[in-house]
């Protein structure tokens, strides 16, 4: 191979300071969704094809990566679908196997296929990565992390709480300030359509009145007229065009709206308990915000709808989302599995800690101290200190070659060691050590125990 | 989908307790890895085909698994093959990515990519899974984690001796005692080839030399003899067949036996140099033993080789491995790298550690406590002491239905969460909570503090 090798578009290389971060936000986020209760599960990189394919929409299925059957596969593929050159028909007969799109589905699989193990409600969270076919583009990859955490078996509202808590101690941990949660409810969306008269509209609606920052009230309504939205119906929901206030205002607003749809004031009640108890238990990072444009998963989701933009300061799009779906695994042939979840989204809250300079100093920490090597004999009293160190958990490294010194030096500097402990002949003589801070060039003759205590 | 679902064969689920296991062992290696300095990398699921092609044998690249290529694949695809139905041959047309093999060449191909914002020497740790289109059985499966340590860019014999600590300090983190070092060269092996004077034989001389306790000596030789080498050969090495004693006295005999052989004798001064530095400087848990017949990764290593035996009383094959290759990243074009590294077994160390009952109990530990749920104004004023708890970082959990108190409590017993704790009027009356151990049964209503120190 002559050419400089490569990586195939939209995938990543982690250099070891790109996978201490990520490590670091993968660690908070699994202790927390420990704490609230969720149990990991991990399932396999590739499905069968049959328990992804036509889960995810035409769209979707086109992005699944498929898998080539191995051995002669042209043996068993469809003659005719063969002979007319017609791929997406001949897939399915030269490719068992396809790379996990998302973990939602191989989780609805997995609860299916464990059903007699699994003792209901199960929380189980996953942080594995998924594969999407994607057009690669800034900050969308085709391999990346999912950090998901669902809870399945109850229909009980205080999951909906409890999740946006779980939102609020991640972004705590994180130092994540003013984040703001969204929650919509997928029963407020039917209201509203039935009040306008027109669910087949209701996409329209939502993204039309999802503008009115931009654009301004008679902007919203021009759209929605264009886009054969009818003026009466606009008029019957008008209080929507100024909804503000505080939370506890705006489900009054919406109590009075849908006061003619039974859906809409379920989804009123449902709203009204899940933002009541989180307000009174109370938020510390996070702010709850009742946004009736939110129309995220709509295909899917049946109650609660949640996502989560970040910081205003910071110009990027949703960090995470989740929802209520009342027929999780129905798809696998189990009915009457209610399941509630969130997820974070890895890469871009990545992107939100390192721009807001959120990440720790300590989090990309390499070793403690370098020992320089001077031969053989010094590197062997280096060794029994090093040794020493590391049973008592110091991350501390010999240079591995006797190496002119400031050859040696310049690695330390290079790789951010703080220290550097020399050992010649006097120090061996005398059972010690001289250790140099590289940061402020201070150099001191030291016992182990100092040693120890310097570097601990 | 009417029928139960799968998963693919060779792939396999992980429950909740499974993963906190093998969560507990990755911990203990990463955590040792980073003690001896190494930094982490992560590399993409699949790399470009020709990255992977070629490099591990003519079997090695039928084992990898192709993905298909997106959208209409066949437009593409080579006319040719697709009309002889020459499946082998088409897969370059339709397939351009392929899923890792293993973590060695990515590692490889990272480097020459990287190598100028890498520093040398290099230490990076890697903890993914890779994939092998194997025919699955007992213990070996299509996807599965590897836990592989390198050093690149320095050819000091430091390095090894830190390696076979390395192994030491993670079998001492998981208890696990009297696991078995072995270690070879491949010079002892090319020295010994030379005096028999046939390297063509080597494998089977090494093969045959293995199984002197099972077949005795009179076998060895038969076997030996069979297989082509001479009489007069067999003779030249007669030491082997009583290669007993201390390390030291063994690399006496290597030393007496390869005199004529220069190469054979660079082996004995490296195995030298390494087995003395680490018997002085002592190992903890495992034993280092020198084995002539370890001929494992002959095709590519070029100095020391190492594999782990699990103890005696646990049959089981190697649970770890590794070598010394002076020429690691060539294949991509950046000559004169020497590596050497080694890698955990995870699957194996998990069935060794869980067949000598060595898992901490707690490594599966679920919540602490279950607050049983009599109804929303109970379950509130239990929200307010979880928030608390949470903070503070107790995993405890809220039922999240007001269900019968005995399904609550079996829900607690069926997940082993060990106190449960009950909050109705008299409770919320006195600001107390009563918490019942469940395995002991006693039951005391105390107080928060009292709760959190009960929890804590």
């Amino acid at each position: 191979m002559a050419s400089k090798p490569s990586i195939p578009k939209g995938t990543r290389d982690f250099s070891p300071s790109e996978v201490a971060k990520r490590q670091y936000i993968i660690q908070i986020i699994k202790s927390n969704f420990e704490k609230f209760g969720f149990q990991p599960i991990e399932t396999p990189s590739f499905e069968n094809s049959d328990t992804l394919m036509g889960k995810y929409g035409e769209e979707g299925d086109r992005l699944i990566f498929k898998i080539l059957n191995s051995g002669d596969y042209l043996a068993k593929a469809n003659a005719s679908h063969l002979e007319n050159k017609d791929s997406t028909k001949l897939t399915s007969s030269i490719s068992e196997k396809a790379l996990r799109y998302d973990l939602t589905v191989p989780f609805a699989r997995y609860v299916v296929q464990h059903q007699n193990e699994i003792e209901f409600p199960f929380k189980r969270y996953q942080i594995q990565p998924v594969w999407r076919a994607d057009r690669p583009q800034k900050g969308r990859f085709r391999e990346f992390f999912q950090c998901d955490a669902d809870v399945v078996g109850s229909k009980s509202l205080w999951q909906e709480v409890e999740l946006v808590q779980l939102y609020d101690a991640v972004f705590t941990d994180l130092g994540l300030v003013g984040a703001t949660i969204k929650i919509n409810n997928r029963k407020i969306l039917s209201g509203i359509a039935e009040v306008i008269g027109a669910s087949d509209k209701l996409i329209d609606f939502t993204v039309a009145l999802d503008k009115l920052d931009k654009i301004g009230e008679e902007g919203v309504k021009k759209e929605m007229i264009e886009k054969g939205i009818n003026e009466g119906a606009i008029e019957k929901v008008q209080p929507l065009f100024n909804f503000t206030g505080t939370i506890t205002e705006k489900i009054e607003k919406l109590s009075q709206l849908l006061a003619a749809s039974s859906e809409g004031m379920k989804g009123v009640e449902e709203l009204r308990f899940i933002c009541e108890n989180v307000l009174k238990l109370g938020l510390n990072s996070a702010v709850l915000d009742l946004d009736v444009t939110l129309a995220r998963g709509l295909n899917y989701y049946t109650g609660a709808i949640f996502e989560v933009a970040p910081p205003k300061t910071v110009a990027m799009g949703s960090i995470g989302g989740g929802g209520r779906y009342d027929d999780l695994t129905g798809i696998f042939g189990l009915k009457n599995m209610s399941g509630v979840g969130i997820s974070f989204g890895l890469d871009r809250i990545y992107l939100v800690v390192e721009e807001l300079s959120l990440f720790p100093e300590t989090v990309t920490a390499t070793s403690k101290a370098l020992f320089i090597n001077y031969g053989d004999k010094e590197a062997f009293y280096a060794m029994q200190a090093i040794q020493k160190l590391r049973a008592l958990g110091v991350k501390v490294e010999l240079y591995p070659e006797n190496a002119k010194v400031g050859k040696q030096f310049q690695h330390a500097d290079k790789r951010g060691i703080p220290y550097a402990v020399i050992i010649g002949e006097d120090e061996m003589k005398t059972n010690s050590y001289a250790i140099k801070n590289l940061v402020t060039g201070e150099q001191v003759v030291i016992d182990f125990e100092n040693l120890k205590s310097t570097l601990l």
